[in-house]
């Protein structure tokens, strides 16, 4: 199975989650929006007039004919065909709880520099940027990261995996967390990270597997910058 | 099979996406949050250090000893045991995939009212809800119906169901919606339902179903309030 991942150029974004599961399984699969005409592609996909079953937004993977949004729900399908997941329902529905919590704490990100309107700039809401930030600094992020650690503390016995004893999506997905918050917030984190030692050995783990090491080192991977989720502007993170 | 629900009293919130499928199916179920001493036993099985697999946060679902979090989760847990999904798996992850949309549209309603932070009140965060709020009336309400009204219209001839010709948990969530809508923006809701006949008319099929009246109807139903996710601030909503 050849599968078309659908997401903007030009930014990590959501679509950076479904890239990581990709390369780490080494799925044959097309980064769409990457190619000449990929964008205008995607955005016809997206049109409900024509398209049955389209999605609200990208990321949203064609898999033969089927089209599947939302990117947990994307790693929800993914995950037993990439091995990712455990065999137990209950497995993959504790995989997938902590991938949505995820998603919660993105939207979070996301919203410390877009308070207002993601339709604005980040000039247009800084004021509010400010104080929305703090607060993710002083309260959320605290909150997060506290309960990944003790879940991966407490998930297995050697802390290596969030789930069971073998690497899941959502450990690639958390690798993705660090790896962001760090680009955007290094002051607050410098604080935040002892308060999550097993979140960071996690990550240098998961940075060094061949096939991830390999995939950071490409083309393929865009660097973080000020068009995705995870945004560094020193204002915010004072 | 009893099921606990664990949900903050007082609110319809989160906890009514999974209050509307288990009273649709008439499941056994204990809504936890509302005994006396319910909320205590809900903290306590927030506790990552002593519980395994604990949710981040409520709503939560206790099946047997397994516990499940986030709503949309829930859901598809509950989904084939209540028989509110199609059989096959294509149309569980569509039904799941307008579910995480629904809960997308969530946080933005909840954070019209709190853009800058969920520990303030919401009088120390008007003047930034008011710009969010202008936002989404604007630009995000229009788009997330016109969305979900194309996909009632094109999802089925008869326009009766989200996805295919049987109820899902989906239409009770979107029902919810529309009620919550028409609470917290009654002005706004005026204008915007002339984009989305279709989706009030299975906001009516819906509500008018025996069981779901008898449960609108029942002391089970907690009144929209200004605790839950959608609030009505008529400032808001000019």
């Amino acid at each position: 199975m050849r599968y078309e991942l659908y997401y903007w150029d030009g930014i990590q974004g959501r679509g950076e989650f479904v890239r990581l599961a990709l390369e780490e399984a080494q799925a044959d699969y097309v980064d769409v929006g990457r190619r000449a005409g990929g964008e205008d592609a995607m955005i016809a996909l997206l049109d409900t007039e024509r398209v049955a079953r389209a999605p609200f937004a990208p990321p949203f993977l064609k898999a033969g004919r089927q089209l599947i949004g939302q990117t947990a729900n994307i790693l929800l399908f993914l995950g037993p065909r990439l091995g990712l997941v455990p065999d137990d329902e209950a497995g993959r529905l504790w995989t997938h709880q902590l991938q949505l919590t995820i998603a919660d704490l993105l939207v979070e990100v996301h919203d410390s520099h877009h308070p207002i309107a993601s339709s604005l700039y980040y000039e247009q809401q800084r004021a509010e940027a400010r104080k929305r930030a703090a607060d993710l600094r002083e309260r959320r992020l605290p909150k997060f990261l506290d309960y990944f650690e003790s879940v991966l503390v407490r998930g297995s016995r050697t802390a290596n995996h969030l789930v069971g004893r073998r690497l899941t999506y959502v450990d690639l997905s958390m690798f993705q967390v660090i790896a962001g918050l760090r680009y955007a917030y290094p002051h607050a984190m410098t604080a935040l990270e002892k308060r999550c030692p097993a979140l960071l050995r996690l990550h240098d783990r998961i940075r060094a597997r061949p096939r991830i090491a390999a995939y950071l080192a490409s083309p393929r991977r865009l660097p973080f910058n000020e068009q995705g989720i995870f945004r560094h502007y020193p204002e915010l993170d004072a």
